[in-house]
């Protein structure tokens, strides 16, 4: 048990999809097995599994799950027509995280080029396999670049969860949290809640604390006053979609950290791999925010908070224009301004990353 | 019952200090009858009355309970030591708060004329019905004038619940929306949850759906975003305590809602009676802000948010500075920059106001 409080989101076991339930934390910590596409999509819509990497590496096995031995064994059609099913119903579970739909994306790809529905299945299974080890080279490759990066900086700002719980491996900004705690170096978090679901004080705080990592958990009303009072040395954020031009789409509130980081001349780093960047996004206008259900945020543990009469405004994200942001640590290193060119020369050097499962 | 939902915060009755048990809206309504020193300060230590207004009402209350029949009849040292040690007990009970020490001590103030016991509490208990209505009148003046500024603005956003649960009156930023639903233009009110305590969301939500005005309740996190969006004409904030150059300490998360409508180039007011400038400050440098315990943030409805290893830093108020205040709405009418005449002036004039209860 003390072992799984130590996992990462999502991992891949014996042919099934092993998930924390991330709506029972911190009170519960119970694992889910997952083994069918439905059961993938419940997870993502109700976000048991939730973090955009994650859901990537969630989406990619989901593809896999589609692919039963039936399936596989009915030949090519047929197993060419369950994977495209799967693939629809697992993108058109979260409309905004690039990660779910590039995942699920890579998997169909590779898969193209099997001649069997043996085949099919055993070259998607290798992709999502693939997927999920990226994903952990991801984590350690952002946590060295933060750790360059954030030196002489201990107190640092996070929004949501961006760790263990977000990934496949330790996170995209708790990545870097981490790398410094290895390295020896003082850390300690300050984890706004992040209201509707609370991924700071229920996800953030869980992890840390398992990790023995120092957390303060904060309301989202505190940041300001926060940053404005000197706690802060930087806001470090995740991101689940990034558009060319370097604007970004992450959980709700993360427009606002930004606004007050910049007035209180406070570093904003924005902190993730490069799945997350958008090449067919040019900019954040273009890109669809979710409006998640009013009961996340009118009800809470059976008490409701909101009268019913009351309507609610709950979008699950927002744009952070890209002149708010000082840098992006990603798993190609820090990407500064001009953002535009950068991440186009970031992107144009994953085209064809090496599998890390062929070493 | 109908009518109890369009009653004000506080008031008083029979010999009796009826207010809204505020913690169990919006699921309950219901009112308590505090009789003694000990209720009142119990009332406001958990909140069950809040608000600044409201609580300079309270107190005032307060320390005619602590002058109960037995303490005037003993005479008068043993009425001015009852009167001495309730004022400090209720001045006690919510530090940041201007209003609280103000009403209590002009209660003591108006009091200290007595020469028997029994004069004592008659002049005690007419001070204190004369701040109740005066706060009514301040409500009602702070609308007419929020009227006459606001004019065209439609979708106001506010915090926390500055409205009849907040005051013995109409309110303060929401005597605006009255007075503007009144007037019959057109107006709708974006609430911000407000946590740790959600007043917006349980409070003001609560009141304007009884009194018909469209109400979109928001997490604190999407404040921002509804701003960057064009959803916010105006942002109106009550205050808890105002300096004397303007700077305003009022809820936390009050600071960020301006750093973001400036950004935005969104007017943002604050509104309140003059009874809420403090006169002894010279700025919000110097100005306590109350930590409130860290259970507050950690647990919501008997439900754990936050395990029980992080820290919580949960401070009450946040100080804005004057420079993103656009104007002060108050009973005194609307004060422009520069801030410190202004103000200065207005606290002038009401240095001996008209006594409403002598009409």
């Amino acid at each position: 048990m003390d072992a799984d409080r130590l996992r990462s989101a999502v991992d891949w076991r014996a042919g099934r999809l092993e998930v924390i339930d991330q709506t029972l934390l911190p009170e519960r910590l119970v694992l889910l097995e997952l083994t069918t596409v439905a059961e993938v999509v419940d997870a993502l819509r109700r976000l048991a599994v939730r973090g955009a990497p994650a859901i990537g590496v969630a989406g990619a096995f989901g593809v896999v799950l589609g692919l039963e031995d039936d399936a596989a064994a009915a030949g090519l059609p047929a197993a060419l027509a369950a994977m495209e099913r799967a693939a629809a119903q697992l993108e058109a579970a979260r409309p905004t995280a690039v990660n779910l739909r590039w995942g699920v994306r890579r998997v169909v790809a590779a898969a193209a080029a099997a001649t069997t529905g043996s085949e099919l299945r055993h070259l998607a299974l290798h992709e999502a396999r693939r997927i999920l080890e990226e994903d952990r080279v991801a984590c350690r490759r952002i946590g060295q670049a933060g750790l360059a990066e954030l030196g002489g900086r201990r107190r640092l700002l996070t929004h949501c969860n961006t760790g263990r719980l977000a990934t496949a491996g330790l996170g995209t900004a708790l990545a870097v949290v981490y790398a410094k705690a290895e390295a020896g170096e003082p850390v300690e978090v300050l984890a706004s809640e992040t209201r509707p679901l609370l991924q700071g004080a229920r996800l953030t705080a869980w992890e840390l604390v398992n990790a023995g990592i120092p957390v303060t958990v904060l309301a989202d009303t505190a940041a300001g006053a926060a940053m404005a009072a000197g706690l802060v040395d930087a806001v470090l954020v995740g991101c689940d979609r990034v558009a060319r031009n370097g604007d970004t789409a992450n959980k709700i509130g993360t427009y606002q950290l930004a606004v007050v980081a910049a007035a209180s001349g406070i570093p904003f780093y924005v902190v993730g791999p490069l799945s997350s960047f958008d090449p067919e996004a040019p900019d954040g206008g273009r890109i669809v925010i979710e409006q998640r259900p009013a009961a996340e945020v009118s009800m809470l543990a059976g008490s409701r908070l909101v009268p019913e009469q009351a309507a609610v405004w709950n979008p699950a994200f927002d744009v952070t224009p890209a002149a708010l942001v000082t840098a992006f640590i990603t798993d190609a290193g820090v990407l500064r301004p001009p953002f535009e060119p950068a991440i186009e020369k970031a992107l144009a050097g994953r085209a064809d990353p090496p599998d890390p499962l062929s070493r």
